[in-house]
């Protein structure tokens, strides 16, 4: 196994080009994961994988020793990096030892059916990867993303996602107007406004798209103005606010209860 | 109105180890809040002000002004900053130009009633900050918290609160085992075991205790023997998980739905 231990080689400087830049990641259309758990979910559904690199104190971990061993498609380069490298490529403190460069994966344009989380201008990492990781846990297959929020494939936002991303079909730089307009179905949007029906109240058993916004400024005015029904989430609480994706769990799983019942 | 303009003025290296370190900060019973709409919650709960400090842009905001002219109990001290100090003691990149030096306010011991959500090692500042806001609108009154813990009263937590911290009795440093050994209510936990109850079909009426534990490890195995009835939320998405914040927002708002038929 090649072992890299300068960080100016090349193929390192490419990964901690994925790793840190946005851009680089598009233009390259891969990224990196960390640790054995996204791993573990991408081979299983079937990503591309480019590299694994490893550290020779995970190779000891018999975690790591099964993927490497076991797991890695034919044309997967395995190289081995020293710890002070690896940190460079993780987005944690505590590295866990592997990660891989990935094809992002491109799924061919599918028509809009089902149900659909699409997010305005959620910029926030560890919200995003949560929103991700809930819609997939809910069984909604498709994420829109508008161009404003973050990175769905940064290392931060795939470790929020926890593997989610995997089981979603994810749009990003999407432009959300022309997306709904050829949605028969309702779009749903959780406000204030005084129109806003109880989301208890609401019958949520047909294919819906959710709408969700940043978490300073929720939705756009545009944007809820497209929403064919607005619901509230009761709060005795007092207060009058929920996280984005602690707002959209509950949403979604509710649907998913008047579904099953 | 006094200006401090340098890092060496004893009042701001006071404020600045209040944001910086979670043992000053317990020493001392105080914290510092970041921005109009903590400042405004934590005025509205009639907590203890100890000092404002704003830039001169800042007073140039209505919000701010507001504040400051009709908002400040008489001791309270009122300082400006320049906008490098206040960055320094702002846990956001871009901050709002106005912080408060609050008490930490120390509710009398109350015996446990109601519904409690009880933290076991939950680490992630983002994710105590989410759970502490999703209790307080779901009107959960009380949360309490192992030892293990984030601080609740960081500023980052307190960022992620958004002001839910005071619409709560916070018990920090806790023995869950030993809160729990006067409860005679249902321990809910969510767990993946055989003999977990689906969500939905569990009564949740009842006043209730909720385990939740840390991120990656879930409640330690002690934790989950104290459940007197594990439940578990349906994910047909073929993922098996949550963030923790989004699984006990799903549960909250289950335990209100069935309440409010």
């Amino acid at each position: 196994m090649k072992l890299i231990q300068s960080r100016d080689n090349p193929t390192f400087k490419h990964l901690r080009a994925l790793v840190e830049e946005s851009r680089y990641r598009r233009e390259q259309g891969r990224t990196v994961l960390d640790g054995a758990h996204l791993i573990k979910a991408a081979s299983a559904a079937g990503v591309v994988f480019h590299r694994v690199v490893v550290t020779a104190k995970a190779m000891r971990q018999q975690e790591v020793q099964r993927i490497v061993e076991g797991g890695l498609p034919s044309r997967c380069e395995l190289l081995e990096v020293s710890e002070t490298l690896l940190r460079q490529i993780s987005p944690v403190d505590t590295p866990a030892g592997i990660a891989a460069e990935i094809e992002i994966p491109r799924h061919s344009p599918v028509n809009v059916c089902g149900d659909v989380l699409m997010l305005e201008a959620v910029q926030d990492a560890g919200n995003l990867g949560t929103l991700l990781r809930t819609a997939a846990a809910a069984g909604v297959g498709r994420v829109v993303l508008s161009a404003q929020c973050a990175q769905a494939w940064s290392p931060k936002v795939l470790r929020a996602g926890m593997g989610g991303h995997f089981a979603l079909h994810i749009t990003e730089g999407a432009d959300l107007t022309g997306e709904l307009s050829t949605w028969q179905g309702p779009v749903l949007a959780t406000a204030l406004t005084i129109d806003a029906v109880d989301l208890y109240a609401t019958d949520l058993r047909a294919p819906a798209v959710w709408l969700f916004g940043s978490e300073g400024q929720g939705l756009s005015a545009a944007m809820l103005q497209r929403a064919t029904q607005r619901v509230r989430i009761p709060m005795p609480g007092g207060t009058e606010s929920l996280n984005v994706a602690a707002a959209a769990a509950v949403c979604l799983f509710e649907q998913l209860r008047q579904r099953r019942i």
